[in-house]
């Protein structure tokens, strides 16, 4: 069920639809275009440009995978320490497509360099120089096909042309849009902040676990803020709150060649200096970032391919973090656990299942069950008054907690996923042409 | 789509499908019996003896998931070197059902002790006493749920009075349909080797796959042969072969609590001793039991729940074997591959994906991609001459062979599989009751 991008922005859907997202204003030093480059052959958004003509401080993390795209190689090679622009299109994920494809965006970034620093020095006030080194690119889409470097490069002038200095809520939403693949909802989260006696914001953009031209759940967070952080400072802040935020939500166990998550900041306020993370100035910043991406993974999971329910896995009181961990995605990318919840089946012994599965030594004696706030199984038993009725009852709701606690000792994790369903199976097994 | 297994025992169905299985007949020194004992609420079999008057060797291997059911723990805490006895229920999975559990199992083997005992005194010619711990068991079913140990000790008499001393095809089937659970097809195997200049049987049946009352593809596989082979090589040929077979094959990357595959060996064959695996003498038999076991495992996916295509994954040329069946596997598993095929759609991206998502350095330079005979990826590149509807037309077929050629080594692994259909999610989605 993919949106019609062009549709909705000029449809009364969208004003309606307004509501249901936070009130992202304008972050100082940002700039934001969006375009039809024509990569669907369909009216809708495709390329999105954020522009920092002053430049920015930014940090990411990339996929795990051993297979990497195109533009995650050029990220990775670009040593500069500030970037001016990110660049984002749909449709091609630059993977697989060898040199060819790491040549055009060298191609594109070489031409944006030209046009934007044209236009800088146009700005009187801005007359900076933009190098192809100081540009970074996520790409999403099809793996494997030619990147479509010619139809890009073409569009840069409208690129260009289409940048606008100060944001609302509008364009932020329509740069969601722009980079969802078929993504059924964009996903935008904001928060704000302080660091000493500074006002700072935190906004971010994500795509994620929809796909028309198919492939990969790729997903693809932007974050952005005025705070004044140094490249390293963003990039340990970033490692630190995506274990628990991005790298703890799963929709089918697949990884992509181009997960992305960067956080971007502009450097516009004039906080105190932050010269490491555990500098209690920071802690507001810390907590608020981490709800900011957080906020997006959870939607990113909300919008799953042909997602029902959202469910929640709970790990609690473990011996390390890393077994809370592993049993969390032992469940969460469980075909039979995902399946049962889709069906609304109380059948903890899948869960079980999962459980032992992961070759965790647990202590069965201690092992608890809960389906939301029922009780299944306590110290290893199937409780007394079970009645599996509740818990089918309770798994009508669209948001289902699991909680399972182990009692060997002291660490929890959560991680997130949706339920299994035959649209999934519609979405991934239906012929892309 | 569950077989009617009543039905089809007194149907002209069945003569019709006789055909379908090779000729099993009989092993010396095995006796089968099969019957209802009601634990499904319907006409079809559900307990079923394996029985070996003069006692048997053998061998086991068990899940390897933490969680195992009570049977599993009854059976690697008999300690005697030979069984008199194998009994498989199905509907029941006897895991987590705690003490009670294993005592209901520990109450039937007593019963059966008593009342086989008494049988062996009145045939004259094997006057045997039958110890419970001579007794092992096999169980399959719903996770959590009470056993039924009253239901089948009551139907012990029944059990015994359908001893049949000698087998005949239909026999066989009728005991691989009794320990199916939503299985749509009986499992049978058969190999003739010799050891030495002795003629030799290898039989065996499997169940796994199919649910009914949901839960978990158990996989049961019991190998019976008359050579003379202690239990200590029946361990070994047992461990060596499993790794290419029965754990060479995943339908949904889903680990049961009771995983069971037994060789059990009557011993009624003059063959020469084997003392050490090596001996050239057990290599007849050693290739025999691959196939038998690989033949069943085989049978168990290409019954996998849903299933439309039989999907064989080969990774050749790796660094090492672990490596080459960690990529088999991650394909084996990745939903995505397995909707594609499902969906007839030559989506090699997500096989690229798959391969990179294990986190084994490859050289992207020198991989290598076949679907069937058509070469997609030939050193990296896609080739010239690729033809997407090539594939498309190849993926009609039921039986699809994917290939991956790595170039960094020398080790091969093969793994099998089935698509991922609307049909698997209709099966474990649906509400048990």
């Amino acid at each position: 069920m993919e949106i019609n991008i062009g549709n909705i922005m000029n449809s009364t859907l969208l004003k309606t639809k307004m509501n249901d997202f936070q009130d992202l204003d304008h972050i100082d030093g940002l700039s934001i275009s969006t375009i039809s480059a024509n990569l669907y052959g369909k009216a809708r958004d495709d390329l999105v440009m954020f522009y920092f003509r002053d430049g920015a401080n930014y940090a990411s993390v990339y996929t795990k995978s051993k297979i990497i795209s195109e533009n995650i190689k050029w990220n990775l090679n670009s040593k500069s320490k500030k970037i001016k622009s990110l660049i984002v299109n749909t449709r091609n994920a630059n993977a697989f497509t060898g040199p060819k494809g790491y040549q055009g965006l060298k191609e594109i970034a070489e031409e944006l360099s030209i046009q934007l620093s044209k236009k800088q020095k146009e700005d009187e006030d801005h007359p900076n120089k933009v190098l192809p080194s100081e540009i970074i690119f996520g790409c999403t889409g099809t793996i494997g096909e030619k990147y479509p470097t010619e139809k890009i490069k073409k569009n840069i002038p409208e690129l260009i042309s289409k940048i606008r200095y100060t944001q609302n809520k509008l364009i932020w939403i329509k740069a969601a849009l722009g980079i969802m693949t078929t993504d059924t909802r964009p996903k935008l989260a904001m928060e704000e902040c302080k660091i000493g006696n500074v006002k700072i914001k935190i906004y971010g953009v994500a795509k994620g676990s929809g796909m028309i031209y198919p492939n990969m759940g790729t997903t693809l967070g932007y974050i952005f803020t005025d705070a004044k952080l140094s490249n390293d400072i963003l990039k340990k802040l970033l490692k630190k709150n995506i274990e628990t935020t991005f790298n703890a939500i799963s929709c089918d166990g697949d990884t992509s060649t181009n997960d992305m998550v960067s956080i971007i900041s502009t450097a516009k306020k004039n906080n105190p200096i932050i010269k490491n993370i555990n500098d209690k100035k920071i802690k507001s910043f810390d907590i608020a970032l981490n709800s900011v991406l957080l906020n997006l993974a959870k939607r990113v999971v909300a919008d799953g391919e042909g997602a029902t329910k959202f469910i929640t896995v709970n790990v609690r009181k473990a011996k390390s973090e890393e077994e809370a961990k592993k049993i969390c995605f032992s469940i969460a990318n469980s075909s039979l656990v995902k399946t049962a919840i889709a069906g609304e089946d109380p059948n903890w012994g899948r869960v079980i299942m999962a459980v032992g599965k992961t070759g965790i030594d647990i202590n069965l004696k201690k092992l608890s069950i809960k389906f939301g706030d029922f009780k299944v199984i306590e110290k290893g038993q199937l409780i007394e008054s079970y009645r599996e009725s509740d818990v089918a009852n309770y798994l009508k709701n669209e948001k289902i907690d699991l909680s399972i606690s182990l009692e060997t000792g002291s660490k929890n994790f959560t991680v997130y996923t949706m339920d299994l369903t035959r649209k999934y199976i519609e979405i991934n097994s239906d012929y892309r042409s």
